[in-house]
């Protein structure tokens, strides 16, 4: 049984209590907020508390605030020589303060506050400054059901940087294809199949072999027309340069060109 | 039942077919292709051609070749009168022969030559320019379990240039995500659930009101950190504009900032 202090009330600290709660052999102990209220609805279930002065004895303390707090907070908890971490995808471990034992358990997906979670489809990243440490976090892992690799701050930050490709970017693409349409008065709905079946293709096969389209085939006609049919200069831009990007991946235009 | 000649042995040629023959009112009384030998294997399943003049009497003739070819096969054809659809996202429903009845079946999808398309996520747009061919059009998409929509030419036009947004270059930025993650020696796989919930998470809600992250919150920190992150420069602008997209969409910019 790994006992657990929970520490913050977003939505990461929120879908984290609720797997937390549910695992066999995972015990939260307490749930800390520095403002008691947005986790009251709790108080049945777990022991909350607003005091970093009450906080019990746990095998792991779990901070999952956002990424300017999470330094202070680790500073003002009143032990040492315990196991704390942070879930940020971008906080250096060592912005957690030394006089605990510091980790990180990310999981790397989007969360919403009302839907609910798979945790098997949330990778768990952790990173331990000292190894016995990794035990625990990958046991915690699985114990919520989610897969787990063990990784550096380089590499999760890595992951980091290209969540925002994969996560933001894609979502502003369907954004602009949103826009694009509307202004036709076309159902947004009729591309949704499209947007499933491009996410389902790459679990599969590799985005490089996934590709198709006009920029792949360098039809030039069907680019251009693209290009004219565009009517906000961004969204050409935007064209543009991913049009460039996909014939740079595959051998389609020289760097100079 | 709805009589069917297909033309054409690519992608979207051989998904229609395996779909029309396997739909109960739908005949596919013959399949052409101006080489034999790429649909010999279906001469079991159907009867194939290679010769124009040998083309039976069908409801509708089904024309689904490159966007370059369309306009002279379907001048070749040796009958008039008759109803002929292409299946091209882009190519104007005029550029069919004017002597015969002129359709579009388009379906909004992207095909892999070996995997199973599933017709229930590929929204058929239907276009006819005789009204009266419309029924038609609709009941054998619905014959093949697709949803369908009636749409005229600029709005198919738009959903082609859409389908490049959501389709190739949201795959391309699957496939940076891949390059930066390759280069730290991360699995792409982790990003694999973070790829699927993007998807997903807009079949409910809006791409606006999904969208979360760095440029969203205007977190500059973050967002300076990536590009110091970010070691190829093509992938430094393609950050930068899409961060701005971001912020123009969610009025964190000014157009002249």
């Amino acid at each position: 049984m790994i006992s657990v202090v929970l520490l913050g009330a977003g939505n990461v600290a929120t879908h984290l209590f609720k797997a937390f709660n549910k695992a066999e052999n995972v015990d939260v102990v307490q749930w800390y907020n520095r403002t008691k209220a947005s986790i009251s609805s709790y108080v049945n279930k777990v022991e909350i508390t607003d005091e970093l002065n009450e906080l019990r004895t746990a095998d792991i303390y779990i901070i999952a605030i956002s990424d300017d707090s999470i330094g202070k907070l680790s500073e003002n908890l009143p032990f040492k020589n315990r196991l704390v971490a942070h879930t940020s995808g971008s906080v250096n471990i060592h912005d957690l303060d030394k006089k605990n034992e510091r980790a990180v358990f990310y999981p790397l997906q989007t969360f919403s506050k009302d839907a609910k979670v798979d945790f098997s489809q949330v990778p768990i990243c952790y990173q331990a400054l000292e190894k016995s440490n990794n035990k625990l976090l990958k046991t915690l892992a699985k114990a919520i059901g989610s897969p787990s690799y063990k990784i550096n701050t380089e590499q999760r930050q890595t992951l980091h940087l290209s969540a925002v490709f994969i996560n933001n970017f894609v979502n502003q693409l369907y954004r602009i294809a949103h826009e694009i349409t509307d202004n036709k008065n076309i159902e947004f709905d009729i591309l949704k199949p499209l947007i499933s079946e491009t996410a389902k293709k790459v679990q599969n096969i590799s985005p490089y072999m996934a590709q198709t389209g006009p920029a792949k085939r360098n039809d030039k006609k069907t680019i251009n027309r693209h290009l004219n049919q565009l009517e906000n200069r961004d969204h050409q831009k935007i064209y543009k340069l991913l049009t460039e990007s996909i014939q740079q991946t595959h051998g389609l235009k020289n760097k100079n060109e």
